[in-house]
Parts: structure tokens; C-alpha cells; sequence
């Protein structure tokens, strides 16, 4: 799998973006690990891909830090996002809101609201109730109100986002 | 060269997305847009990509509402973002604020300025000067201060781009 780095515009921050994010998957890796996905296995069924595409695209997250790979107690790794890979929020939220502008009927859209008082966001990531532009970890993803072809996946990832979850909280807290 | 409709998560408004924006070169292509690009001759300078990966990704954004046809007097053909196409702009801007954030010390970035009263738009696309969020329109991209192997390029949007250059407005006027 060859490495991205093809843009010849060294000094574009556009170009130098997507040598690192730019490769099929990776965005909708890095929208996982805001889901809280931070297992292989995880991104593996939730995302479908094979394991190589995935490891590949998991190593450069890692060598470019926007995600780091953790040991954790029971012996697996587990990838969490860095603050710089947090900075990638406002790609992904310009990427959902022109989505589902352009794409999606109302009900198949997921809303995402303002922990703190149940606001809506919109497209300029502000809280339609109170004003703020909130947190990412202060984003909680909502469930469509029609689920579509979502419905009948049970990966442990589909399975926690058919509940309101906020962002950045493992999809999962036990075994 | 295969078309990008590979993701499986129908429902997800950023692998929709991806579907249109999401190839290699695609977003470099829009990027260019925005700075006036509308020939294809410009685009294929510029980018220095194979004609037939610029036709393919061209004749996609087309087909997709983000960049409409127009035959022009002198026979040529030119491309021109849309309105739907003008809305990925926050896209850009975020990666154009990641990129200089991680990847571009201060000499090499291009400062973007707001036309109405020459302040410095920052990461959040407000003006630092007057405080509003100028339309796209409205924003003037400045070379860098350090223009490293740019400086060396002669095409005519890498000649534009040596000087402030509003957004969307024509590379060249006359031929």
C-alpha cells in the first residue's frame, strides 16, 4: 500500500493535510475515534475494511500523531485520539453539515447536541439554545429518526450509536 | 479509472461526502476553484496532474452540482464552482488551518484577509479586525512572506497567487 505523500504543492496546508488524511478510509477512521471506537477489532467491523488497509492507516495516524496507540491492562492496544487529531473536528463537522445538506433526507440525518443544555448544533458549530460553540467531548450524536439500513448491523460501534453517546466516550466501558 | 462510490455506510453524511470530494487530487481541484481556476489548461498546469485523472475528477464534480460547465465566447470551456460547490469552503478552510497549524512554519503560510476592512481571518473564519464572517467572496488570499519553491513556478495561477488575490475571482481576465 503505497504511502500518500504525492502532492507536489509542499507549501499548501490543503496538500500537506491530505498527505496524512487524505487516503481512502482514513477520515472515516478519525470520525470513529470521535464515536469513541479505539479497538482493531472495533474500527475493523464497524468500517468493513480489511485488516491490511486498516493497519496501514492506523500506523500513519500514529507516526503523524493524530491518534496514539495505547497498552491497555488487558493486553490490548487501544488507539485514542491526540489533540492534534482532535483538531480535526471542524473537517469532519464541515464534511457532515455539507453531507447532509446536499445527500441526506431530514430523517436519515443524525443531530448533535450540547451536552450541557440539549441545544442543537449548527452549521457554524454553534448551540442553537444557549449560543455556545461547545467542546468536541461536549457533543452528544444522536440516533436519525429513521434508521434505515442502520438498523440491522450489531457491531458493538451501530449498537452504541443507536442511543444518544457523547463524543469521545469509549464505545464501550467492560468487556 | 474507477469511479469512488465504494463506501458502505450509505447513512453517513461524511462517506457521502467522500464519495464526491474524497479522491486524490479532488479537493486540490476545488481549492484551485477558489482561487479562480477555470481553464482546464490552468487546472492541468498547475496541479501537474495527468489530463486524464483532471477529466475524471472534472467531469464528477460536474455531474455532482459542485462545479458547473460553461461554454465561453472564445470557444473554450471553463468550470465554475456553484453554489453547492461554494458551501465546501469551511472544508478547505479547516484543512488549511490544520495544515498550517502541524505542517507549515509562519513564513510559508498564506494569510487570508478579509477585502472589506484587511483584517486576518482566523481559524474560526471571523475577522480579527471588524469581527464578522466575511462571505468567501469577500476573502483575499496573500502570498506567503517566505515564498520557498513557489517562487519559481510560472503558470499563471502560481504568477496570480504572487499577489493578493481576491477568492473566485478570475486567474486571468484576458488572453
Amino acid at each position: 500500500m503505497p504511502l500518500p505523500r504525492e502532492y507536489q504543492a509542499e507549501t499548501c496546508p490543503i496538500a500537506r493535510s491530505l498527505e496524512v488524511i487524505g487516503e481512502r478510509w482514513t477520515l472515516l477512521i478519525v470520525r470513529d475515534a470521535f464515536y469513541g471506537v479505539r479497538r482493531f477489532s472495533d474500527f475493523h467491523e464497524h468500517l468493513g475494511i480489511p485488516k491490511a488497509v486498516l493497519a496501514d492507516r492506523l500506523a500513519l495516524l500514529v507516526e503523524e500523531g493524530v491518534l496514539t496507540r495505547m497498552s491497555v491492562p488487558n493486553g490490548r492496544d487501544e488507539y485514542v485520539l491526540t489533540d492534534k487529531g482532535r483538531r480535526l473536528w471542524p473537517t469532519l463537522w464541515s464534511l457532515i453539515t455539507w453531507g447532509n445538506e446536499n445527500y441526506l433526507e431530514r430523517p436519515l440525518r443524525r443531530a448533535f447536541k450540547h451536552a450541557g443544555c440539549g441545544g442543537i448544533i449548527d452549521a457554524d458549530s454553534v448551540c442553537s439554545k444557549c449560543g455556545q460553540q461547545p467542546e468536541t467531548s461536549d457533543l452528544v450524536v444522536h440516533p436519525p429518526r429513521r434508521p434505515g439500513a442502520l438498523a440491522s448491523r450489531d457491531d458493538v460501534v451501530s449498537h452504541t450509536l443507536r442511543r444518544p453517546h457523547r463524543l469521545l466516550e469509549p464505545v464501550r466501558n467492560v468487556d
